[in-house]
């Protein structure tokens, strides 16, 4: 039996507003190679926004380790289905070993990808992306499309994928580096700081001809301006608000231009990443050749130990991120 | 040759917020049996929420007779598809007099029915309750139905099939005289008084176990209840906002809850009801079997006079009406 020191980051307050460090501890614990069935030690862990609501809500229990999306290795294994030394993916971050019974646990077979694409491009960010844009957003081949949160892990996907597609595309973002990144790195037609400038106006001039698919992750002021530019029939798929998330009940600022969607049968439509399971072998055959043509770049912004993870979060709330923001919790890749 | 006198209602100034009577003129013109190939002598005309919105937004063209749903006979006819002394439905209310090629007249077959409710349950009041539900709304039996502005021409044709499709109704209205009417006379479950009701509690009383579809009738401070409380996989079918509709640009109030509709994948869809033609005949089979059933009752107030137009319209917009609001050009029915 061996026995490793392990550390996870509970919530030990709930935030109001934008969390603080004080929000969160961390704690050590010990695990041992004889619990469970399996035991992982994990690599890296994804930060998403979608972590916030549950903060507030009610789903993230007190002063028990956060859930999260992360990679680990098999170290320790009486599972015949999980071999020591192969990488799972399962939902267990925010900790640095995870003990599993084996059944939350996804094999992860690469490729020539980094182990790390599988946490974004290639996981649960980039299936979400795809799912949300091609089925609930049903995009059609050389439409005009307006991506918020567009230098996100979510949204640069999305402007990859639009432009594929043939599809004018405008993306709005919060920095001027990340407005660089978007037009010339991954080449969408128009980009805009919306700290700095007028949302409408930029949406007319960056989609004079309305808006057929909004791509909507931060709600708000951003979809006040682009419910009024929507066209006929267009469709708003709604992955998330991160405008609303430090709000008291996920409030966001008030919009006031839904009464576009009734004559021109505007479809807003709520989605999460489960719905698209089933599509998950065509996204991945579907990436991989994107990203071996060159037409599916990412970023990373990765902090480094088990101790930066409520930073990480925090700052992704904050904006600080360029493309996916990762936590590495062990150097042992 | 004969001359027939015909006055008409003409937008003479746009109104800036609740029309008023300045706005309107009546206009005296003649027409003439040799005008067009059918000259039809309406009798009732149609007055709904969605003719407030054209007024300001430039649809409705000022110093031209204005247009809306009505039913006329027709007194000369050179087109075999017309003959004299039959009734046709056709878009050019607001005149006592339509001339025409014809091509826009669509002949009505009286069964048992009044004249009039082919202008509300069996006209297009009616097709668009009964498209919104049970296409855009995708109604199942049994599901819990909020229906704002239930005592109106469409709301309360919505409750009616919800109940036909045993379903728990919500509605709200604004007078304790329209609350008594749609619990003691439509037989819905639960109906509150928005002007004097918090919403929000009214509807958490109403339908304890959330909400599965939401018609929307009435925009801002329902919605923002409303889209709280919607229960998964939940639709609001967007018939109309009528709290907007005398708001610059039919802004509506500040809708703040929309983050909930993305984890429980709630889809908001406008409509129109031209989307339901095809579906006319099964809904006046529908409509007349229930209504012989005694399970769809109507309302009607009905105004007299042409000159009475503006008036229907300003009222209809304040909400005086229950039910459908009409107004009778012609005694000659």
């Amino acid at each position: 039996m061996t026995d490793y020191k392990n550390r996870e980051i509970h919530l030990t307050s709930r935030p109001d507003g934008l969390p603080v460090p004080e929000n969160f501890g961390l704690i050590e614990t010990s695990v041992s190679s004889d619990d469970g069935d399996v035991l992982v030690k994990n690599i890296y862990m994804s930060v998403d926004p979608a972590m916030r609501p549950p903060l507030t809500n009610g789903q993230t229990k007190l002063d028990e380790p956060m859930m999260g999306g992360a990679i680990g290795r098999v170290l320790h294994s009486r599972n015949p289905d999980h071999t020591v030394g192969s990488y799972v993916i399962h939902r267990a971050g925010f900790r640095e070993y995870h003990v599993s019974d084996g059944s939350d646990l996804r094999t992860i077979t690469l490729q020539d990808e980094p182990l790390t694409t599988h946490l974004h491009v290639l996981g649960g960010t980039g299936l979400t992306a795809y799912g949300g844009l091609l089925v609930t957003g049903e995009l059609k081949d050389g439409e005009n499309v307006f991506v918020s949160a567009a230098a996100g892990a979510v949204g640069s996907v999305v402007c990859q994928i639009a432009k594929i597609k043939q599809c004018r595309v405008a993306g709005s973002c919060g920095s001027p580096e990340k407005v660089d990144y978007l037009v010339n790195e991954l080449g969408i037609d128009y980009a805009f700081n919306y700290k700095t400038q007028d949302i409408r106006k930029s949406l007319r001039e960056g989609l004079p001809d309305g808006i057929d698919v909004y791509f909507e992750n931060v709600g708000g002021e951003h979809l006040d301006a682009a419910c009024g530019q929507m066209r006929p029939l267009g469709r708003i798929p709604v992955c998330g608000m991160i405008s609303a998330y430090n709000n008291k009940g996920a409030r966001s600022e008030g919009v006031t231009t839904l009464s576009n969607m009734i004559y021109n049968r505007v479809t807003m439509k709520g989605f999460v990443v489960y719905e698209f399971e089933h599509l998950r072998e065509q996204f991945l055959t579907d990436m991989r050749k994107w990203m071996a043509a060159g037409q599916m770049k990412y970023s990373e912004t990765i902090m480094q130990g088990i101790d930066q993870a409520p930073a990480a979060l925090i700052g992704l709330l904050k904006g600080v991120n360029t493309g996916k923001m990762l936590v590495q919790l062990s150097e042992d890749t």
